[in-house]
């Protein structure tokens, strides 16, 4: 277990607070960050999309696991006691049939299931749909989640600040990976090991992007084009330690920059030192966006597409999302990404992005501070 | 791109057929298997559960796409010519409109949507109700996306093949790993760098376990437990080259394995030739489960609970799953994993897994045959 049991029982005390004044008498869990958010459940097996795995969190005492028996002896060493299990898959009934009693058992009233933004529900629909028709009522439950899950304790901020200590590290080793194969699938590749080498237990997700002065995209894998002057190379990273995640990218210039470039990353380090500077507690996150996008605009810079930073934890991404449409209310112990672009030109961007845990008096910083200018790589 | 658009083409037409002959107008992928199997759209961003994307399979013609406008550019590297984006997330309409819209101008009649064992809806399931709502009328196209999508082609069983020998190539290497730094943590970080070196991609997915004469379960993050003599250590890899999976493991025991260890992995091996000797198109899945399991049966084990092998590809698993109820036909160009287990003694197995490609004389293995005695790595 990576946080005694202490930490999971506030956890579900803290949901069942919310579940009795929205009059929810049970929670669903199928997602594999809701369900290691309660048990402690952390393996890499949802990579395989064949089976269901359900927690049950009731509106009193502790979660109760209804999942495939391949995950039985994994689940028993959580602080989770009460675990049915069934032979997964099973063409005929995936653990319905045992889901369904057990929700009964649990509760004869409404049941919560996260329903909204950011959400989906793991299990296939069909098998949920004759959830319903047995009668059970399911109401959304995603603020109930989202309310808890997005403050952070101590102990969960301690852990994504050594995860981001991991890629600290191993971006400090990116110039020289690019100098000894300057191609940036093989410069994805070091980086990736690098990773590891400094401690990840895995690399859930790397991406960037190479090109003239900016970069085209950031989500796309890499290509085998080899770097060459004037090129700006981004990587970006969800490294993972012990279930958290960290998610920062970092720029390097391949030779010097062009005049363009530089004034647009001086833009972003600006911005970012700006919302560094401003976020509080009590703000929206529209108001952080707001903060991002003005500096941007008074350096005459556009932003990219999309949003400007975003939530972060058990999973690489997390609400509340800054755009100047989330209302979300910023409250103390969130950890943030804080993640300006610039329109270099049509079809090239510049990213930056930094990692942080508000407090009350502002921003305190979970990645170690970018350098304001990039360094410049020689091939 | 990975494949010529002929692939893409054909893989579309394949699905279009199916659809016509169930009345089915449109199909409505969500998963990111799902959108990369028709489109070859491939990133890492799934890892952030933020925004769903959407693809349409019309009746006739090329697959729409309906996404947030972070992956238009990597979309419009596809040969999807029709892309539709949205400022993604948006707590207000996050793409509902515009996918309600798009399915419009495609059809006035059923829309598929996988809904059946090992799949799910990757969306809000609110935002489901809401094109439901809007007189959207959604039937299970499960069987339509599965029986195309289980048939490789040959430049899909090539893939396999590639990503399947950058796993031999790191297994090969385990023992060096193991006597170097004899924890298991450090040889799971070690075993995906090495994977990384040999050329994957990224590495989806790595377990494994370790115990005295075999392990408790196969889905286990590593402990920092150092190795001691009478272990076996099993490791076992999805890493990904090109979007498609390997999915096999291998056991290496430390000092000399103990008598009843020995005799268990002979009896896997055995299983294994047995089916891969047998194993026919025109078999149903859970005739595999029978060939395994009663070549186990004769040598006295008895199986580990769920199931002895599956599908591979695009995925770490696809159906089918060889298990006593699954009654899915076995057909020429299945790519799939033979994975017998056997418990050792109680709360402990071990557990066995080839890849192969199902020809119409039988098994072709794309993973290289496992030593028919474990290696044994002295400390």
């Amino acid at each position: 277990m990576i946080f005694p049991r202490a930490e999971f029982e506030r956890r579900v005390w803290a949901l069942q607070a919310r579940m009795a004044k929205q009059s929810c008498e049970a929670l669903l869990l199928t997602s594999p960050a809701d369900v290691f958010y309660v048990t402690g459940f952390l393996t890499r097996f949802w990579e395989s999309p064949a089976r269901p795995w359900f927690v049950i969190v009731p509106a009193e005492g502790a979660p109760v696991a209804v999942i495939p028996s391949i995950g039985q002896a994994l689940m028993s060493q959580t602080w989770v006691e009460d675990i049915c299990c069934w032979d997964a898959p099973d063409p005929v009934d995936d653990g319905v049939s045992l889901l369904s009693e057990t929700l009964r058992e649990v509760t004869a009233g409404t049941v919560g299931v996260p329903m909204g933004l950011e959400t989906s529900l793991r299990m296939p629909l069909a098998d949920y749909h004759r959830l319903a028709d047995a009668g059970l009522a399911f109401v959304d439950a995603t603020d109930i989640v989202q309310r808890v899950r997005e403050i952070k304790s101590e102990a969960e901020i301690a852990t994504i600040r050594a995860t981001c200590a991991i890629a600290d590290q191993a971006f400090d080793q990116v110039t020289e990976i690019i100098m000894k194969n300057p191609y940036l699938d093989q410069v994805f590749r070091r980086f990736q090991a690098t990773l590891l080498a400094e401690g990840a237990d895995w690399v859930a997700y790397t991406a960037g992007g190479a090109g003239q002065g900016g970069y085209g995209d950031v989500i796309a894998p890499a290509t085998s084009a080899r770097l060459k002057d004037g090129d700006v190379v981004m990587l970006d990273t969800g490294a993972v330690k012990d279930g958290y995640f960290c998610d920062f990218d970092r720029n390097y210039a391949i030779g010097t920059p062009s005049d363009r470039t530089r004034t647009a990353h001086a833009a972003l380090y600006a911005a970012t030192d700006h919302a560094l500077a401003e976020i509080r507690p009590g703000m929206r996150a529209s108001d952080v966006h707001a903060l991002l996008a003005s500096a941007l605009a008074e350096r005459g810079e556009t932003p990219g597409a999309g949003r400007l930073g975003h939530g972060l934890g058990i999973a690489l991404t997390e609400w509340p999302s800054f755009t100047p449409k989330d209302q979300t209310l910023l409250r103390e112990n969130m950890v943030l990404t804080l993640e300006p672009s610039v329109v270099i030109s049509p079809g090239r961007i510049l990213v930056h992005e930094e990692n942080i845990v508000l407090r009350e008096a502002g921003a305190e910083l979970l990645s170690t501070r970018a350098p304001a200018e990039m360094p410049e790589v020689r091939l």
